[in-house]
């Protein structure tokens, strides 16, 4: 039987990114998000999410420089990741308590997260407000990760990325499970055999 | 050894949701989609972006009835979703090649896939233009879910749910793997014991 739900915000996966920024006097800091997602291909553009009361320094930090990194958290920084989203950089230096260093990004005002493997460097293209929150759009203009995550042919292995998963509801950490199909393939058992072209089903894998 | 990749539109983990609408028929059709995200709490509003050529049929149909429904897919119909993100509503009926049917909203000019056991009702409140893209925002209207991905206190349960995440390098389909911690509790143990008060760690459980 279907049920209508407590309204909430909900989706399901979300993901857990760690958004680093510099503060005022240059020190970097980094705040916890779920709200983020991909909403440009050309350029590639992320949007993220933040409380607008001013209360979270990483929103001023990013007006103030127009830029910031998304670092993707990967399992073994889950407790950094969950601490960045439990204190305010107002309050504590929460690199320092976490031991996170930061690498200059050659392309924004921002700082990397250099023990997170995975980043987007952004520049703040586009400030929306929308109930709560502040939508900051962010180009991506650099994309860095460390050799370890990569395969053989260069591409991020999202098992040795192993990225966190985060809950929303009952607040929960997660891990990535096996592989369970082929995106651009597994479908295409509902076209007619006419409809299939050679090759298809192959055609976007590499 | 930290390496620039190929700059492209990635994020990990990415969802993979089903956006349906209706024709200007009154026929339902539905849309695979990875770049969406939470971007608002208070009202509750997801952010989708679809490719702004209006070559995508779900495009022209939300700006027509200002309504969609992101049905979240599960793993039990990962090749429905798959095909539903292959062809085009343009071509095909797609609900009755993959044998979906549609459940009427009460909230919203759109249909629920009934098949599917978790979906959000949502008015579209604002366009925006970005790059390639138009990113949607929709205001969460209602939440509805099948009983049986419950748990004994009304709340989703991820594993019952099932979500599909999608890997939009390598194109691939994943499951959700084990729980790995509590968040808003992990992390505490980067402050210092003075700042620790009773009961937290626990303040933000269920």
């Amino acid at each position: 039987m279907r049920k209508d739900l407590k309204l909430r915000a909900m989706m399901y996966p979300m993901p857990a990114v760690i958004v680093s920024t510099y503060n005022d006097d240059g020190a970097p800091d980094g705040m916890t998000a779920a709200w983020c997602g991909i909403c440009s291909h050309k350029p590639p553009c992320i949007m993220i999410a933040i409380n607008s009361t001013l209360k979270r320094r990483t929103l001023v930090n990013i007006k103030q420089r127009n830029a910031f990194v998304v670092n993707v958290s990967d399992i073994s920084h889950m407790t950094e990741t969950d601490y960045l989203g439990i204190d305010s950089g107002y309050d504590v230096d929460k690199f320092d308590r976490v031991h996170f260093t930061a690498l200059p990004s050659a392309h924004v005002n921002a700082p990397i997260i250099e023990q997170l493997p995975f980043s987007l460097e952004c520049r703040a293209v586009q400030f929306t407000e929308v109930g709560s929150h502040t939508q900051i759009i962010g180009e991506i203009v650099n994309i860095s990760a460390e050799d370890t995550i990569l395969n053989e042919k260069g591409f991020v292995d999202i098992h040795k990325l192993d990225p966190v998963i985060y809950e929303d509801v009952l607040h929960d950490y997660y891990r990535i499970g096996e592989k369970c199909g082929d995106a651009f393939s597994a479908g295409v058992i509902y076209r007619k055999a006419s409809e299939i072209k050679e090759g298809e089903g192959d055609l976007w894998k590499r």
